[in-house]
């Protein structure tokens, strides 16, 4: 791609003076615009050092209101952040519906410097630059399924100007701190990063996420070809969006996990059932091993993650304290998952799973989670069909990208059969100190049970990983249920350690 | 304080079991009262390494519904977080209404280990360690003042229990890594640990944030003496809250604050004005100091605040549009403040802001700001009396800490008369790009005008500090302002670095 830049290209001052008052008006209006319609943006900057990135962003936003764009610098992780997967501090930071995120540098820096820098060079990374480039993909093409415009723009220099504004840079000294020992470095293998940028370009230039290498030798030119850009991009999303035409692009996924054979909520054996003494021996055994076992997790720095999905009343809650009750508090955490907020809505709906990771070591445990997409919100209509269908290849590639990051993940379905939901309803009405966990709702979502039955057993049917296998916990009796619930999460740990 | 701890007292495991039902069930009905009445809870757990603080925060937790607490375990600041000033990560952290957060060592460490770690004593660190212990003791009365409950907890074993204790911990591989070599270097050092520590507590005992020093040597009268604290302190928060009682700690405030000489709004000449092409020069000449100023401010690592406040149409959004426009967008952004989020209602007021501070080295430049208490929350009620009182300190001690750590703060009142907002508002209104700037609530701020210029004066007479001093420019001519604006920008850096 790089090739086809022709880096004489020049636009004179006076005719980019001559347009700017209509590029001003155009990008004015479309922020407006783009606001109104709800499209969220997403525009990267990528380039050369000393390339212009920065002043080009400025350029960018130079009309727009600050109120609803922001731009992100990105740089290398700090050690906070080193704690997570590496895609996770980009997928916290992508814009909500209407506003506008700026990148100066993105990640791909995670298919660049963070390679190259560590010593390897493009050869000797194929295997891993390989599967980043696969991240970054699902990554954009994720965003675009839920409807973001991405623009990305790679702005191209060569390495005779780049040396010229090195030198530049350099002999004024509150600039010198800006070419960094890492740019030169840079500056000395250009070849070499010719070629990763031009593969990067290459394999991440896709119909919805497209890549626009502009020649920057000529800051006027360059902007004036970025702006149009903008300009052109912005109204066809809007025209696509204002049409409501759909695409989905998740057809192109890779999709190839290994799926678990198919698992029936009706062959589930409900009578399964202990003693109460036997369940006081079996909790305090079990709850002193996996205490034991979070120490080790702990020193092997392995994240976890435990998913409770179940029938209203089917004893998430009891079941959880279970397990808290015998995990260090400092390395565990429990995430409530309540209906998303305004502004979670209006971002791709894992946005606020990639936000609540647990860190290296740390274990967290979520009551309801990302599964909420193919369950309550397809069966109360709160999502599109076509937004739950494409959202078992989403979750997929998640919990696939989170295994590869070491993860342990641990999913459980706490099945109850209709009678013994209704008789634990009724127990919680009767119970003063109970009634205010049964609401309105557990009843009418009680009458949609057959509905949710079949999400569930799709679900199981189009999410149940190798990497990620779904547990079907025999619910009826609650002892039996937690002692199930502790074992199996033991059982992982040891599988992994 | 720590003298008069018993480590020999101890409680049988048979008592303790007789009580544990009993606990079991007021805890639980606590936390939801807790919840129902809108108490936001703090407990803290310090005490020496291998104390028990893990497990006994566990047990806090444990008849608690996890959906309303939070465990926040605080180590060593990551690189990210050193990049904002120390109370940071801790303002961050604090509860909304009605939940409770949990801390295992908290914002004390920076009075014990973050310096005696640095290789300072207690003796060469003292005047450090009063100015932190103000900061802690600022930190504290505010939330009380804001309707915390803060409860705090020591928990003391002797030097020769400590031993006993890691040597238990090092004879097992999965709990080896619990005790670090700082670990070992505080029991070499624990008598001046004890020291510093019984200092600690002498200096913030506080009838609105106390201490309780709890004898660890035994487990079980530890947490015995925890949950009886815990169930007593909560009843009394419940009463008060129920009583609607209310007290006003900020009488105890230090409150030496150099105050500027009255500021008067009609003091103010707005016949100022520039013509156009010394306009235009003059931003161009100004505009390129302030892009160098912001490299060398970069370079310096200072932070740097910037407010906006002013009448409505006073020209906020285009003076701040020159400023950014010079700015590199890397390292600077616009946080425009709206009302605020529930989230951020059920919280300490200054919440939101401690979130929004810019890193070292970085501008935020805030499109109104936390003056909004003692204004528009004080002019429409959405605030008690005490409450907007009470701000001017709250914000002094915030501005006056953020001063301390390097923060240049420059604070503008954007003045225009009642008949150029006239203008302003006709125009808008007849121009079709520029409508949706103005609102009904616009008309109706306009009613009050009189009302917002008192708070507008009481303000700067309560908040105009030698350290973070109000600028009024004079807006009615457009081009004088925002000169103005970025001309005071540009000495406010130039008089720091």
């Amino acid at each position: 791609m790089l090739e086809m830049v022709d880096l004489k290209s020049n636009l004179s001052k006076k005719e980019f003076k001559e347009r700017k008052d209509n590029f001003k008006k155009e990008l004015m209006t479309l922020q407006q615009k783009i606001h109104n319609v709800g499209i969220p943006v997403v525009i990267i900057l990528e380039g050369w050092g000393a390339s212009g990135k920065g002043s080009r962003a400025r350029d960018i936003i130079s009309y727009w209101d600050p109120r609803r764009y922001k731009t992100h610098s990105i740089g290398e992780p700090n050690t906070g952040e080193l704690r997570f997967p590496r895609m996770a501090r980009y997928w916290k930071k992508i814009p909500q519906k209407g506003e506008i995120a700026v990148f100066v540098r993105s990640w791909y820096q995670e298919v660049h410097t963070a390679i190259l820098d560590t010593g390897e060079t493009f050869k000797t990374s194929q295997a891993k630059w390989r599967e980043r480039i696969r991240d970054i993909q699902n990554f954009e093409r994720q965003l675009a399924d839920n409807g973001y415009l991405i623009i990305k723009f790679f702005l191209h220099i060569s390495r005779k100007e780049q040396d010229r504004r090195f030198k530049e840079l350099l002999s004024n000294k509150n600039t010198k701190w800006r070419v960094t020992d890492l740019d030169q470095k840079h500056h000395e293998r250009y070849e070499e990063y010719y070629e990763i940028f031009d593969s990067i370009l290459e394999e991440t230039h896709r119909m919805y996420a497209p890549w626009y290498a502009v020649s920057a030798t000529d800051e006027t030119y360059a902007i004036n070809e970025m702006y149009q850009t903008i300009i052109e991009q912005m109204n066809k999303a809007i025209e696509r969006k204002e049409s409501d035409f759909k695409h989905d692009f998740s057809v192109f996924a890779t999709k190839n996990f290994h799926l678990s054979p198919k698992l029936r909520l009706a062959d589930v054996d409900l009578t399964q059932a202990l003693e109460q003494e036997e369940y006081k021996e079996r909790l305090e055994k079990t709850q002193a091993e996996l205490s034991d076992l979070h120490n080790k997790l702990y020193r092997k720095k392995t994240p976890m993650i435990i998913i409770f999905e179940g029938w209203d009343a089917a004893g998430k809650g009891g079941a959880i304290r279970r397990l808290v009750s015998c995990l260090d508090p400092r390395g565990c955490e429990v995430i409530p998952i309540a209906s998303p907020t305004i502004y979670e809505k209006n971002r791709h709906h894992l946005w606020r799973f990639w936000n609540a990771l647990p860190k290296t070591g740390h274990i967290k445990i979520f009551d309801r989670s990302w599964y909420g997409r193919c369950m309550v919100e397809r069966v109360e209509g709160f999502c599109t069909e076509d937004d739950w269908k494409r959202s078992y290849t989403e979750i997929n590639e998640f919990e696939e990208y989170l295994r590869r990051q070491d993860f342990i993940i641990v999913k459980f379905w706490l099945h109850i059969d209709k009678d013994e939901q209704l008789r634990r309803f009724e127990e919680r009405k009767a119970s003063p100190e109970k009634q205010w966990k049964i609401t309105d709702e557990d009843w009418r979502n009680r009458e949609k049970w057959e509905q949710y039955e079949t999400a569930v057993e799709e679900m199981f049917a189009n999410a149940s990983t190798d990497f990620a296998p779904w547990t079907i916990i025999a619910g009826n009796d609650k002892y039996f249920a937690r002692i199930q619930v502790i074992e199996r999460v033991i059982q992982a740990i040891k599988d992994r350690l």
